[in-house]
Order: C-alpha cells, then sequence, then structure tokens
C-alpha cells in the first residue's frame, strides 16, 4: 500500500497510544496531504524535542532545561513534595494548578507481575530528598490502583522515622482510576482533602 | 507544561485524526520515552516519506514511484477502472484484494456547502482516461453518501455516450450485518436492489 516507506510510517504511528492501525493509516495519508502544513513541522517538532528535552536530574519531569522550570521556579513551595508516578501525572496535576509545591516522578510503580522492584524506581532518590532541609510534607500521589498503592505503602514504610509528615491524596480518586483520566475539579477536590497516612 | 518545544509537538500531534489533545500528550510523553524505539525511527520514517512520495500523476495514489506501483503493474486489468473519492478508500479495496483493475483518485467529492465544484476534483482526468483505448468499465466506489452518490451521478452524465460500461458498488446488508442494528437507508436500498437467490 503506497510502498515500503509509507508502510513504516503507518507501523510506528500505529505504536504511538491511541492510534490503532487504521487511524495510523488515516493519520499517515493526512500527513502526506498536508505536506507542508503538518509533515514538515511534525518532523521540525520531533527533532527539536529529541535535540532538547531530556528527564529533569532532580524530579525526572521532561523539559527542555535541566532542573525543569518547576525545580528552577523560586517561587514553588519547598517544603512540599509530590510523588508521582509518571510525568503524565505530574502533567495533570499541573493543568488543575491546584498545586504549587515539588514534584519527583517514580517512574513506574512496585510490581510483583512485571518484576518491578524498588530499585528500578527512582525511590532511593525520593529518600534522598525527602532528608533534604526544608522539605517538611511528601504527598502520595500514586495512582488508586493495587500497584499504586503498594508502591505508597512501600515509600511510606521507608520514610518512616524521617520526620517528614505523609499525606496521600484524599479519596475523591476512584478507586482503580487512572491520575491522568480525572477532570480537574476532581483532581482539585483531592488535592485539597488530602489526608495524613493511618499511622502517623 | 515542559516547555515550548514539547507544547509545540503535542498541538502538531493534536492535529492526527484519531488524536485528542489528551492522547497527543500521552504520544508525545511515550515518544520522549522511546527515543531510540520510536522517536528517532518516526523522524526518519516521516523525512523517508516526505522525501520520495508524491501523488501519482496518472492515479492520484499515493506512492514513492510516479506511476504508482498499481499503475505501472501490468498484470492490473486495464480495462477496469474504480473511482474513489480518496486515498484511504483505493487502500481499503486494495485490503479487500477483491479488485485486480486500476484506480482514479478523484481528491474528494463534489460538496454546495464547502463549495466543491467538478473543477476542484480529478474529473476531467477521469473522462480522458475513461477515453483511453482499452478502458471498458468505469467502477463507481464513491461513498455512500449524499456528496458520494451526487458524485457518481454527475460523473455517470459526463460519461454518457463515451461507449463505457458504468457500474457502482452494490449497497446493502454488509456481510455479517444484523438488521436489527443497519440504519434505515441502507435496509431501504438492500430492499430495493433485492436479487433473485441463485438457483431460483
Ligand atoms: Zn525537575
Ligand atoms: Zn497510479
Amino acid at each position: 500500500m503506497g510502498g515500503a516507506e509509507i508502510e513504516q510510517l503507518i507501523r510506528l504511528l500505529a505504536r504511538l497510544p491511541g492510534l490503532g492501525p487504521r487511524s495510523a493509516r488515516r493519520a499517515a495519508l493526512q500527513l502526506i496531504k498536508q505536506r507542508e502544513a503538518l509533515m514538515l513541522p511534525l518532523v521540525r517538532a520531533i527533532t527539536e524535542v529529541a535535540e532538547t528535552v531530556t528527564a529533569c536530574s532532580v524530579c525526572g519531569n521532561v523539559d527542555s532545561r535541566d532542573p525543569c522550570v518547576i525545580c528552577a521556579d523560586q517561587r514553588r513551595d519547598g517544603s512540599l513534595l509530590c510523588v508521582v508516578e509518571d510525568v503524565a501525572d505530574l502533567w495533570a496535576i499541573e493543568r488543575s494548578a491546584v498545586y504549587r509545591g515539588r514534584y519527583h516522578v517514580l517512574g513506574g510503580t512496585l510490581s510483583a507481575l512485571d518484576g518491578v522492584g524498588p530499585e528500578d524506581l527512582k525511590i532511593d532518590q525520593l529518600i534522598a530528598r525527602a532528608a533534604e532541609p526544608g522539605v517538611e510534607e511528601v504527598v502520595l500521589a500514586t495512582n488508586a490502583t493495587v500497584d499504586g498503592q503498594t508502591t505508597a505503602h512501600y515509600i511510606t514504610d521507608r520514610l518512616e522515622g524521617s520526620g517528614v509528615r505523609i499525606s496521600r491524596l484524599a479519596s475523591g480518586v476512584p478507586v482503580g482510576g487512572e491520575l491522568d483520566y480525572l477532570d480537574d475539579g476532581t483532581l482539585s477536590a483531592a488535592f485539597r482533602t488530602r489526608r495524613p497516612v493511618a499511622g502517623e
């Protein structure tokens, strides 16, 4: 269909989340039709991102600067450290504009099934950051999934005795729900009503 | 969110069919995470397509050769000319492997609403191709929409007296389709064009 070049493009597009084989074909045709207005700008945009964007060495956010704009912003509240699984979750919280502290991106969750242990996540770095002077509260904002909650419990155990308060997002995050799917209102409510972890 | 470069990438990705703002954000993150396995290959694939792929000057298909592989394939039946609105339709028919003739891509449909007239489509070229020696039948495979059918009628009028046979795809119940789920238009079309059962 249209030669090896187009087929390779369709194959790669189909690996993007949200695009199946059929929409990947439509996307490829759209690119070809809108060569100047879409295809060439997209090549430039991806190349630009490939050349400039890296993971923030402090928090794990992705940005064209390191440290990222959030870590570099002195107006952000350095006493708060919000722990998320993924950059998509950080973006979701930023869109809700309810939180003005710093972040820590774990890079996933603990998962016995997928063989993900603490050493595969940025957990040691989190413990170290939580021990830095000025940090008063760690907000656990992992997903309300089994793995997300397991990870939150594990981090709670690791932080015990460190002197920082530990809180987690209030219910309002639906059971089994993923942060990145939530509307801003739900997310803001969950943030405002965050509670200390039981036992503290 | 992650700087101007990422935001521009998300904006462009969101213009692909099938990707909304949210899935564009996820796609951008996926690209950043899979830099070597996905982002750089995608840049190469789009660049390759941008450099090699053009519209076939004969039929309007997109390919890295001109004439396209279908037009260049001497084993295809040159007596049949299948008229489609769009390259996506040509691809769909090719996937079905039911047709072994040549194609003609109109580049859209007539549309009073969108101000698309015959001069905006490859209709003159179609009339010229239909008059070439060896062409015996024009198969109208425009969509079963109002605009698609209007376009088919217009082409039928233009081809009158040219000596080629004109046919159109049968309309009816899709294979595997349940009557109860069909819209009324499809059902009445299927009734009107009902055919004697083989053997009757
Ligand atoms: Zn950062
Ligand atoms: Zn062709």
